[in-house]
């Protein structure tokens, strides 16, 4: 059995952040699998805004672009640039928003996302419905604590867990999945203490990532994803150019 | 790390089918995993209808009943009794039509269903809107095989693959789903004649099974899939009685 | 004119509450019809869960199987078996879940369900989506009164009659659907102190089952709903098996 | 028990197509109904179009405000003005398009609608969405036979039969509905020919509208269908108005 | 550049509304652009019904059907009669409600709309669907001042502003959209207090339908907007008849 | 009155197609208005899979964030970047396809789009589901030529027009939209050889944005969409950094 080495890729510029989502990854990857936690060399520090997500990426892409990958990981909620990464990529590629959201349709009827801000609400919406979970997904909460401040809010647990309760209650649900790759380290303990089961996206694309590799699965690569098409760039984005 | 014993269960009472899903879910396990391939003692010799649908669950939900399973499979491309399952079990539950457009839904915009009987058909669409695949799932296409014709039959493979081209066509789909878990021997063959991702739900679910026991995720407990009320039951279905 | 025969079978096995039931449906049969209320042989003594649901159903296939019904009433809220009992009876088969929200549909714009346990309000609202009522249905409340409760809780007239008063100031509905076949006595009652339609679910199958007959209208048997292939079926449910 | 009086009313002022309504609906009435079959003092001759229907309604409306009625049936498959009607009686009040989805709801997946001229489906398509039946009503087809057409074109009912069996074949379905009161003759035998249920929406809605008056149900009259307020109507519509 | 001439249809008989409505539509239009603002001759004084609005339509249609409009506004936020006056215009016909949505979509992602009386929020919320706005629709909120006391109750400014302001809090809106045409004069004062965008119907059905002249588009003739086939009228309504 | 402009931002980097679209839409522009046609100084030649669009997005913002505009459209049929656009700018912005599809909307009940290549159409259906259109938007065709061949290919019209003709004939539609800003020279010529309303998106946008304006009209600011968080960017998008 060959080495499965699985790229998780942090769309933002901050290398704790990094860290944490490659710690978050391994604890969960099989024996036989390498976990890479990359993030890209332009971008953002945190995308916390559609222009922050766009912004993140080219730097993301290229970051698809290596070679070597056996699956990847794009591991932000709002799953910046999965279309275009499916295209660019021959290997599979999950975002952690999907991954969660996939995995918490296994655990029952419904399910609450709790993330930081409440801008962001509407993007983690948006994904609901073009991945099918529009019905299951029964509410999207913000606890207004931005990413970075993730790492070093010592109230951040308590205000997390406190949004997760609250959310429960209004929405009925049968699960919790938590908006945001920065809040990995919270989840078994959030679930602990509600009883309930906590999804973290960068555990579940990582684990989602190995089983299609597992199943020999990649992208469909003869219609809407096939390479794009080679051809002219102009300008500072000139090297993403793609050649015959 | 203790040993995950994924029991997949064919929900009909065919011994050589249970044994060639056990071959499929075995050639996907990881090299920590141990499957079980069980089948009920009591119920239809295959599933080809509602009615067939109905009686084949309690002898599944007598084998999910069984302790010791880290995860459960259904496999039967009907998913029957998987509400029910997931009441019953505190372990995670899959079923293999489920997974397999979960899994469809990683590799593009769209997938078409492959199944044996017509008849069948409405079920597989009714499961693609309840697990939020209704845009998804393009087409769902039969071939007139009978389940238990899959074994012996020399020209299902043929057939299938016609269908499966035919369906792409029409579809525009990015992948192909195999509707039934006979058909799991068929995958690999079929993909590199048709240069698609073809999904089998045995294969997936094992895995996605594997995946959940690996996040320790598992049905949320506290609403709708909360262990039954016991009570009494009356006739031949007494022992399916619960006590607290 | 010959006599017409509604078989109402409540699915589960408390004579008491198949009384109840048939009483319901005769007091709005019309004068050439006949109602024989019977419940099946095996199965649980009330359904409050998925579990309970799915071990229902052979009994009440059974019944369903029985010569002679001009059409079939399913007499519980969560319409076990529905599709199966279509396959299998060439006379109409109305659920009373079915039938209720039909019956609301044309009393306004929207309906409150007020049904037993919070744990059955998720298969609620999965038929009212199943039946296209997933607008109309504006909301679906529990007052967790156990099923066999209703009959003796002295208190349950007043909760059930305050849950729906407070289902309808959430919900603006035109009209309320009681969610259980117990509650089949409870209907004219409420109507009166709340001033708005009030649907219980067995009187309205019962009235829609003959009015199919009247129609000379049953199920399509030419496709998913023809009779059930014949075949093999073993162990203890083998007297469900079919033959040509 | 008291007499139950249908008003059956076509909305276009052909008093040929009125009778003819009235025999259908008489035909299944059962036998304390009394069905009076009336149309408007105004209006167009046919329904064909979005202004015929709309210059229609004021002579329906007209209809529904006599007394007298136990129930009313708008006899036309657009269903003119039926939330005005709805506001305006206390009886409870169907349409035919209405009723016959119903109906063929009951009778397996899915339906296809066959009907009159191709401009009027997009009409047909709207009310199978209002109604919730978007996903079961397959398909709607057009004969291009003009509605009046229906009672003397003597090569209508071999048209409309073969249309009825492409309908079947394209849409896979397992009812057809007519969709014009002019061809509620045209029901029993077309089934007999392609073996489906057949539904008109006269009969229908006749037996509907009994059943609705058996469950002493009517429309929720406290909030949307409540009596229009009254107030001054000007020039020819004058007598329209309501006083309190 | 010929002189375009937008015919805004106030659909009820009141004047001094007519008058207010043009003024609105004045407000925004080009500098090359006559608005001819009118009523019908005949119908309700106000709109608060289904009832009203059927009875609206007929008068309405009349004003359609003079010549010499480059484009017609239908001003009553129920959107009378929009699908018939499509039919028989062949100038483009925009809606207020129509248009006030649409107008709302460019916004953001969520729109809420505040209107007249209760009874009318479930048209409104018939409309966004039919529109496509069902899920960009998130509240629709009534401040219970009839129609015609929008002029005349010196406390509406407030009452509605604080209606607005609680449904930007309870729907997460980006936009509020106002419910009656007798509003217009309300909408850049709500805007400046609440910080939020506001859109007067009257206002965007205007410069939309200016903007279909501009791009000289107007509604497909080639299906079911095609001009109605002619046939006879009978009674009071017999010269609506359209000859050939 | 003071001077309206209009920043028409060709997301690609070809000059001759920004002049072009820059003629379509001042083709259309009211008296007072100026045109200002644009195209970013980074990023793809063209944009043909989902890889370009996201390459084209980072040049598009630093256009969208010059100042001095009225209101902004994005001249593409992907609507690249279009939520960050609304996020950054504090004018109204709108893209081509949303503009042409609402545009679309107005004309009857259902459009066809007719686009460039085959693997785009799933972004096209897309945005169609996401601005509320998926049920009017009946098919998405593609003609397979490329983007800058519209402008050189002789055949390109011919190809075009007859993939218009059997795009209505299929789905039945009463208007055409133009899946591309390279097409808008087609528009009125198509629309007069098959007798149907034919929408180009630049043109849409340009008299939409106008119309906005003219309202005093622009995205909310208040949730979703308010300028962006500042920030820290790293590498060679650190231009792009917004800062307090």
């Amino acid at each position: 059995m060959t080495t499965v080495l699985i790229r998780v890729i942090n769309p933002n510029t901050t290398a704790s952040m990094t860290a944490s989502i490659g710690r978050a990854a391994r604890t969960v990857a099989g024996p036989g699998t390498v976990v890479e936690a990359v993030n890209p060399a332009t971008g953002p520090a945190s995308i916390e805004s559609h222009y922050d997500e766009a912004l993140a990426v080219p730097g993301l892409l290229a970051e698809i672009r290596r070679e070597g990958a056996s699956a990847h990981v794009v591991a932000c909620f709002g799953d910046p640039g999965l279309d275009a990464a499916r295209e660019l990529a021959s290997a599979p590629v999950i975002g952690i928003a999907e991954a969660a959201m996939h995995a918490a349709a296994f655990l029952g009827r419904g399910f609450s996302v709790v993330t930081t801000l409440a801008r962001t609400t509407g993007r983690a919406r948006d994904l609901a419905h073009a991945y099918g979970f529009g019905e299951r997904c029964r509410g999207v909460h913000s606890c207004e604590i931005p990413v970075l401040a993730l790492e070093t809010d010592p109230a951040a647990r308590a205000v997390i867990t406190e949004r997760c309760r609250r959310a429960l209650e209004t929405d009925g649900s049968d699960a919790i999945v938590l908006g945001c790759a920065g809040m990995a380290d919270l989840c078994s303990g959030i679930s602990a203490t509600l009883g309930v089961p906590v999804v973290d996206g960068v555990a579940a694309a990582t684990v989602f990532a190995e089983s299609l590799v597992r199943l020999r699965l990649a992208t469909g690569k003869q219609g809407e994803f096939a390479l794009p098409p080679a051809k002219a760039y102009t300008g500072i984005l000139a090297p993403w150019a793609l050649v015959q």
